[in-house]
């Protein structure tokens, strides 16, 4: 730990969890910050999740057009899901490319892991390559309705131009892919 | 809206509040799912961010190292900030970058925007360039202790490699600068 990080430290005083869901729990941490003041820290706790950059031999991403109710509207992302407790990043990015899209991948690597939003959340997301993909039977949890989209690097492109891609794991992955076309080109 | 979206949309019961704090509301909403049957959503909601990704006229982005209470850790993001109530996501980009990193940009301009985790909350962010910039004075709120980080894009790309940038929007603003740079040199 550098000299920054310890003076930067706030202190817990207390911890009360407001709620504990299915999918997150909520708690408010009364800290003490770096100048000695107190305050309180809303924090969403979440079992973190795995999203999968898929792309099969056309040269195409694998892509989900599923309902999101916070939004309250339709968006397209990666396949993604949520870890199950105790399982490893790599078994969830296996099981949930399979369940949500029907593909299966020969090979299946780690890219990237951020966290998706550190100022009130500790979801962290482990980014996934799938490569040698082959086309299988979906298999979405019973409260899960998808629509498999697959598109080229073009079409990806335009989306994002026109903000028709607003998912930022998804945004991720595909720049990731975007600039791996570029490497190879330059 | 299309037919997929008809069919997906998941109708709200009713919605409980379970928590109204300072910057999230945490709901839990009964909804009818496209199958007929009932379900429950936790909803977190949040409202919303920019980012700013801003580069010296050395060619550095200016970074912010923060101690991140959900993580109980330190990391390295781009300048960014909440929208306070009405207020306007431009104005908000120009009053973040000059309160936590001290910089003031002759051009504010936004280059996309996004959900940060569309499973569980509704927070946007949205992601603005900032060109031409002169250094200043910071004005971090009480509760906010920064630290200013300058690095080029090959700092940049090292650290991203070795896993040590791991925010979100902090790497899609990365991978919008390093896009730039290549689309440039091809």
């Amino acid at each position: 730990m550098n000299k920054m990080e310890k003076d930067y430290i706030e202190q817990t005083i207390s911890s009360t969890t407001i709620y504990e869901g299915k999918i997150i729990k909520v708690d408010v941490d009364k800290v003490r910050l770096p100048n000695g003041k107190e305050s309180f820290r809303e924090i969403v706790h979440h079992s973190g999740a795995v999203a999968i950059l898929a792309i099969s031999k056309e040269n195409k991403v694998i892509m989900v057009k599923q309902y999101r109710k916070p939004l309250e509207k339709t968006i397209l992302e990666i396949p993604a899901g949520k870890l199950e407790k105790g399982e490893k990043p790599l078994d969830c990015a296996i099981r949930e490319l399979k369940e949500e899209t029907g593909y299966t991948a020969s090979n299946m690597s780690q890219i990237a892991k951020f966290y998706t939003s550190p100022g009130f959340a500790d979801e962290i997301i482990y980014l996934f390559k799938a490569e040698d993909i082959q086309p299988g039977a979906a298999k979405p949890d019973e409260d899960e309705f998808v629509e498999l989209v697959e598109l080229t690097i073009d079409e990806v492109n335009e989306l994002i131009n026109d903000s028709k891609i607003i998912d930022a794991k998804t945004l991720i992955a595909l720049n990731y892919w975007q600039l791996e076309i570029l490497k190879k080109r330059l």
